[in-house]
């Protein structure tokens, strides 16, 4: 997507000018995992027009591997426009997706066969929410990489224009056993799985219903937790000063798939803290930073404690 | 008025470029005004120039009427220029208002027959302030009200530079009579009336003293209390990120004039917070939300509580 | 529409930040109209978001009755994307029409009585080949403006991305015969209806074959050119240097528009062409001069003069 | 004086920023004489407010001696509002002096003994014209300055909206007698003082009528003339690439200046005619380069021809 | 390098703002090639801080292979400064190249086993004036490549302030049997090797001289010359309008690559001249067009005319 | 130096524009003595080119005497970039200094009769750090001073990429007992000179070792202390929002040097509180308040209490 966005005390009703950002979960992702220091590839489908080209331009400038994106002819790019908030003043999104080239993807879209070269396949309910063809993709790919026992990560990502918490929660449900780690907010927890408490039995329940072997849970500020072999461990978060609220979750996400890559889950859950709380404090939703800025952080405090 | 500024942190001694914004208090209660939905219209002398009618069309796109605006073709339009402090450094307001074309208005520069076809009729101190002919004029325009029984709400909005607290005092004391609804500030009823005591009681005995029927009182960060019938209501503030702190009393002052439109002072005063605590948060003199931002912030939690 | 730009000598494919227009041909017309002094309204159908509100208010900003606007919830604002060229680089323009809420107008969108108030009614090309519920709303339009004896100016405004040439001529051609003014580029003129020749003995052929009263040809840097009544008036161009090569167009139609109002369609076509030039030299689409501008222009040089 | 401008294609009617700019044809020509190396002093009175700071500062800062700046608590700064036209669009400016503290200087302002320690002492029309006491001192001046025999280069720079032709001309005539050099462009000299004909033959003209001795005379593109005992001296202008066309006059009297402290008042036309050149490629009233730029110009072309 | 420019009109001497673009002739040929569809690599040293990393990413974003630049931890990026002119003030480039990471290249710095993946090795004679480490490691790419006889296209590209003609004409000469293509400008061609008259017999004389083989020489606005076996091929130069002039050179030089690489010289002559247009038309020193934009103009006319 | 940064919020990994502001300690220092009301001059070496010319204009602006800058043909302006952190994300500096004109300053680069004209000479620990010739340009001119009983002002100003604790410690100690104020902030002087405790203990017992006769110490966020005469004066800090940390240090020397040209050091802390507070309030490194504005906050609260 192309985000438009105002700084902050500006309007979308009047600002003269936009600020211009490459914008996508997914992409977001990949961009964040390869400032990690790792090989990731992006597969989408683009329009062949200046704006769908400057999105694989600014993705593959950060490393990512673009050259699977499929370009269409006949669509548009999905935009959205976003007005910074200041407290009593909600921040505003305008979203412009259809007819967007993404949502016309399907099983038959890519080449799956690149599938058994991934070390880790990572999906989002954003694409299982656009359409049914987007939908069927996911699930191709999910029985693709289970049977290459590739495993996958998945990160929820509910958006309330898209669809209830109920098609949510129906959407997903036979997905849950199916994949490796699911990555989710408390809150959306609670809303879409009705599984509330805190972090951690929130975790184990969800294990107990679905059997997701990992789960990491992200509690704003708090931080997040991460599930795995029947244990918790906690990563709090960092005091910010936020700057642009966008992409945070997308850099947890890279953080979690950047341990996975590693081994170690744990970790993964550090990474995503410390690399949401660096994403808060930049303009745009690219995470613009590098693995050193990631490490420095983690090393200026101890974080993380095993809770049995 | 123009305003000149510059972002915070920027010095009106050596920016390369300043803001320009359309500013006055009378036109910002105007727009205000329309955009809570209600018709509005603003009586002013401008000079016919460029920056004369960049006043005129600004207000009038955001809705007012401005077909009565008188033009002039010798005076200027006053200026102002402000230079936003940060803690500890104050912030800076250069008047350059001599000698504009309103300062010329008197009791003839106006058609006042239309005060006829006003539901409400808005004047502030800052035009008692400005000249002999501009206090005169307003002194008609209450005496026309009066015999109409045309409702006047009536803003103290003491300006130092303008005049002394005495001068203040002793022009306005004969006018309070004359008004249906006073607004200012409690620091302003201090200062001037040298009424003290919390906003309430402060109510009553500016009420005792002048039969003022109904008072709107800001109380800064505290919110507001109205006063109306011997019963006053207290409207807590909302907290704020402010982005510029210029316009939220002429937002406040819309916002009591819109419960009066619909026959609710007590909603007025809540409007009123909300809508200043909104205007804090936008760059700008003008009132740039709508009444659906008004009102979804004034949902957002019980606002006012009635005290006897 | 909305149109995103860059400056010159900027791409779209890497520019940090857009300039935001308010754009359309219809409205442009009805903005210039009401710069030039008239009374003007404009009928469309936007959606109910911050896109479509900043439309509306931009446009009655500059003194359009926008009070018939149709809020559509569930469409979007068409958007296009404008990157100025310089030689030998041509300027590349990237429409996002589809799927707007001007789109789905039809004859069933406004309260067509409302079309007895008017002096004269100004449609183009461009709606016709939006879809087929937009052209049945023009033939629609033209036939109670037939009844009433409204006359009708219309623009041609051939777009190559919404109809081909063909489409253009068979659609147009049944309604030629009941429009007052036809307003086209001797380009479009050639390529559409196949009759070339200069401006003078074209406007002639096109008289001759589908007998339209009035024709208005614009020949680019050469001026214009105005048929009635079996006469053509020239108008020279004026040497100019651009800043922004769109609404010039559509300037000129309000010029000539101008001139029908006061009764004199020669002096349309020397109002068009000052207005067009006057255009070319600011930014955007909107006609942002004023009468006395236009008049300045045409004063400082004697421009038209009769052909037999 | 300080000048809100704004860039070519913009309108003051709506740019959302104004650039700053500092100005004044006696400050600018200072600046300039600074800039070729020369020390120079500056006398005005300013109000002491941010703005007034600003421009002593501005001009301090590019090596002019302001400690003779008279402050005045009162008053305000002169303003003019500047708006590039582009062909056929004019540039309009829009001054807004009035009451300034310059306006308010008379012969009291300064303490005059200063006019002992200069070399040359300039002055210009525009004084003259701003009022009775302006009037006063230039008279006052100009008197010392022969008592002291400290020679007096004059700039007419007619301004119409601050007098006529025919009273610039009854003011003037007095004091043409008691200066050194006369500055003033063909147009102004053919409008004032109602002597037409090339520059050569208009200066001997000038001279006969008038006694000046030294006669500077711009000629547009085409460069300027200079008179000096019978002698005319020519330098052919420079092809430009205009940026700002505001300072370049001033710039030629610096020039002109400059020359004569050297002690060759054909140099200084020569000089004048390149900085005016170089003042207008760049943006702002003040000229910004510096002696190695303008000799290396003249350098790159033979400039200046004598004839007798 | 890293340049910082300010726009016309504005100076480095008080400009509150540079813009920051990256440039160096070699990898500004090597993202040109990218943009055409070829596969491109960058060798380079740069120094492992944020503008060294900055350089890296905004080449390999055009698509250029940077995984073998070799990163330094003790030196800096090379800059420069750029003022551009407008007549007659001239251009000003300040460079600050030194002590600059690239500076310290020598023959030891890269895996040279490289040299055998590529199909066309580009080198400058820049390169070789920087160090004396620098000459060698372009002598001994030189030795490589032809050992590999893997051919060598070869771009003067003289800078006065690194080299006097008479240096360059001296290293440069034992160079010229060892390439397949040098890329010349008629001006430097005549300075240095001291070979004046037209494109076409300058060229042969320098094959005659040198035994060089294909010699492409840019003739400024005329466009450019190529010579191959004895036939000299012209292509005409495009009217332009300037944006910045910066890279046209290396542009052309791209363009003359691209052509080889598709085996076809004159093809390359005429890419050259095309991109060397457009790259004049869009701010930076990066080609930031693509083969459909040259393709495109390349067909908008008709260039190069065979000659015997 | 010039120091280039980007908002908070921007990187330097990719901001299309880098602001640009004059820095370095010295020139701070004077810039805010200056603004104080005070005479100053700066003595260093500069580039010959518009970067160095830029430095010296800029402050020459503030009133600095800048006539005594030796000029240098063949080196460049030291350079930093600034990259402002947002919680927890740190601020970056690039520090791009060698092979810099100051670095190349020596005992015998300046006129240093100047010395005897001085009433205070100003010093930091960077300069002496640069290089061992700036090393014995400072012992020369305190030895001079000393002779001149001219008192020395010596802030410490510690950088850790110029030099280690431990050779600050080493080369600054002979030098204490020369000089007449130390200021030192609390972090520097517990790790270079490993003195510890509350400031007043520590100032106390570096009196005791080293005999400086004043010492002023900052204490980041709590204010300062200064020492004299074996009483200590605190002076508190203000509650700040800051807009830029850089040049508060500095901004404090001044405070420090202006007391004791007042001959109060007590004030001279107090003023320096005040100063570092307004200055970390405003962009850039240049103190660009004046001495009202420090005045007025320091009258706004008490500040300072004397302890024994």
């Amino acid at each position: 997507m192309i985000r438009f966005s105002v700084p902050c005390g500006r309007l979308l009703a009047d600002a003269p000018v936009f600020d211009v950002h490459v914008a996508g979960t997914e992409s977001n992702v990949a961009v964040a995992v390869s400032r990690m220091g790792f090989t990731s590839r992006w597969l989408s489908r683009l329009p062949n027009n200046v704006l769908g080209h400057r999105i694989a331009d600014t993705i593959s400038g950060q490393g990512v591997d673009c050259s699977q994106v499929v370009w269409s002819d006949t669509e548009r790019v999905g935009l959205y426009f976003l007005e910074f908030g200041a407290s009593p003043r909600p921040t505003k999104v305008l979203y412009d997706r259809a007819p967007s080239a993404a949502r016309n993807m399907d099983e038959t879209t890519f080449d799956l066969s690149l599938i058994s070269k991934a070390r880790i396949i990572h999906l989002t309910g954003i694409t299982v929410a656009l359409s049914e063809g987007c939908s069927r993709l996911v699930e191709t790919i999910i029985a693709r990489a289970n049977e290459l026992k590739i495993p996958i990560t998945f990160d929820v990502n509910y958006r309330a224009l898209l669809w209830s918490h109920k098609e949510c929660r129906l959407k997903l449900t036979p997905l849950l056993s199916k994949i490796d780690t699911l990555i989710v907010s408390q809150r959306d927890l609670s809303a879409i799985f009705e599984i509330s408490g805190d972090a951690a039995s929130a975790a184990k329940e969800l294990h107990r219903q679905f059997g997701v072997p990992r789960i990491a849970i992200t509690t704003g500020e708090q931080g997040a937790a991460g599930f795995e072999n029947g244990h918790t461990v906690l990563a709090p978060g960092y005091p910010v000063e936020m700057i642009d609220r966008i992409g945070a979750g997308d850099s947890f996400a890279a953080g979690v798939i950047s341990g996975l890559l590693e081994g170690n889950f744990s970790r993964g859950i550090q990474y995503g803290v410390a690399m949401s709380a660096l994403q808060l404090t930049t303009e745009g939703d690219l995470f613009r930073l590098s693995r050193p800025d990631v490490l420095q952080l983690m090393a200026s405090e101890s974080v993380g404690q095993l809770i049995r």
